[in-house]
């Protein structure tokens, strides 16, 4: 599996800032509020110093892209609705009139949807949205693998590309949302298969099944873990037995965010599940996540468990899109805010 | 206890526009999302939009009034922190650099700051602050009243007032805070006598007492519980026993607001324990209110429960200042941005 062009994925995380980590700390314990009284906001706020190396009021330079995909699962029950409402969505997003295009705008984050395996052809929205296009669509996971190994390739690498384009274009924070009718029931196999757990600790509702939908779904996880087997695999082949080329991708810019060392706020289940493959193509890319929300999904707790991440937001949202990560985005200015810009008690109580 | 003073205070909430709310059901549900997929941003947009008579994307005229006042019982131990520190806050906050500040200003929010019971001197910040001062602190609960009957009336009064200067100009949604050494301890033992709960179910750790020190802290309010006795009380009677300046104002505050027919975004355990007056003071007043989070204190959750509200963040933060309603002010805007203009489902799916 390990050919010249998986190098690319491959690579550890850069290191963050264990100095500015300290120094965070340290301004931290000396802010004018009792101890510990900003909670998790000081937590935050150190984790952001620890991965911009040093004390930063403003979170600037966030950016937001979508990765959509079509999952084979959806034709066989997985989910609450039809394969269709992917494209529509796509196109949603596309004219900035879905639910994260009105968060994106809330906090000026710049958005784009990007098509990596969309059952429909999407050319029409330009080639900003299709260049990455792997495959339309995913073969249906219980069945035969999702995709080849060389579709995982490509999807990873176009992941790292884009990747690679938003910090060159500015980002300093990388969210990715998700777009995609089945999604979760990739999602969840793969944090089963990476977790060891079982397709009933793993499956969850997603966009609101019913108890026989949830029974359906769960059974197709279960057929697709036990197809896959118990051995030892590569993340590639992993995501190529149980993944999309959405999936692949996100987990591709996620590790290439953690080896250039730009911090990632992860949203649900999709972004949680491809946080962990970056962790395993990237070691110690965990170091560079933030968790923007908690779920619905159980995979996702798992998920976040996993990685060491305590979600920001627990809202009961399960929308998918990157909209948990950019609601909890105010929060997290608010941490790296209030570390600098709160006045100190040695100046508030002179000696 | 019914002075014609007191009728200032008294009076039921309006009512919030059901129809209003009937409508933004509606139209949540038709979203393009996939049915209460948006959560809690859901029941907050719904909610808004039954306090504000319809929808309306953008939650603007926020203000935040932050109510100062020493309390008696800081002189005992109840307290990590001296009583000098309360008069050094308001003046950080006055100056603009505390953290309330930095909130407020990253929300644009304007604050102010008003010293009811500071035991200080104060005059030099000028009459916006002062002007509405009751007395110099507050006497210790565990051994007699906090306040006379007219103090609490002129508290009440005085927080009336002040909301309806701020509805007057431009208040849509009001916040108030807190500042003050022992306030934790006079709205644990207001919380615990209201809903008839005993100073261990209440007092917990406010600043951030070690053990020792919230032994003396619940052994206080116990003692103030057992002072006041178990008759029923007019809330008048149990603020002047109990309370404070700054909690008697807050709850006018409160009240006026929900008479008005304007909405509060509540904070920490002070707010919530003059929430629970408010809504005895002008009955129905709970209707207007919605929780920002959930502190550190069970005395808070108990009030929050009291009043049937659900905290929208839970984040480990006992700062006080109104820092916990602030940080959850973009979430709620999100809620009402997401309701007004996330596009319909028969707009994405069209037949």
């Amino acid at each position: 599996m390990t050919t010249p062009s998986a190098r690319l994925d491959r690579g550890v995380a850069a290191p963050v800032d264990e100095s500015a980590r300290a120094a965070a700390r340290e301004r931290l314990a000396a802010l004018a509020t009792p101890a510990g009284a900003l909670g998790r906001l000081g937590d935050l706020a150190v984790w952001l110093a620890a991965t911009r190396g040093g004390l930063s009021a403003v979170v600037e330079g966030v950016r937001c892209v979508v990765f959509a995909g079509d999952h084979g699962v959806a034709a066989y029950g997985a989910s609450a609705y039809p394969p269709s409402v992917t494209a529509a969505m796509v196109r949603s997003v596309a004219a900035g009139t879905a639910g994260i295009s009105v968060l994106a705008r809330q906090h000026q984050v710049p958005v784009r949807v990007l098509d990596l395996g969309v059952d429909a052809d999407l050319a029409d929205l330009g080639p900003e949205v299709v260049s990455h296009k792997v495959r339309r669509g995913s073969a249906a996971i219980h069945l035969s693998d999702a995709l080849s190994p060389d579709d995982v390739r490509r999807a990873l690498a176009a992941g790292a590309e884009v990747a690679t384009h938003e910090i060159a274009a500015g980002a300093q924070l990388l969210v990715a949302g998700d777009l995609g009718i089945g999604n979760t029931t990739a999602a969840s196999a793969l944090v089963g298969r990476s977790l060891g757990l079982a397709a009933a600790e793993v499956t969850g509702r997603g966009t609101g099944l019913d108890d026989a939908g949830l029974r359906r779904k769960t059974e197709i996880v279960r057929l697709a873990l036990a197809r896959v087997g118990g051995c030892d695999r590569d993340p590639v082949d992993e995501l190529a037995a149980l993944g999309g080329a959405d999936l692949a991708a996100t987990a591709g810019f996620y590790a290439t965010a953690a080896r250039a060392g730009v911090p990632v706020l992860l949203d649900g289940l999709i972004s949680a599940a491809a946080a962990l493959f970056a962790d395993r193509l990237a070691p110690g890319a965990a170091a560079w996540f933030a968790a923007g929300h908690r779920s619905t999904e159980p995979a996702q707790w798992a998920a976040l468990e996993a990685l060491g991440l305590t979600p920001v937001l627990d809202l009961g949202m399960r929308l998918g899109e990157g909209s948990g990560a950019l609601t909890a985005l105010p929060v997290l200015r608010s941490a790296a805010l209030l570390l600098a810009e709160t006045t100190l008690l040695s100046e508030v109580l002179p000696r």
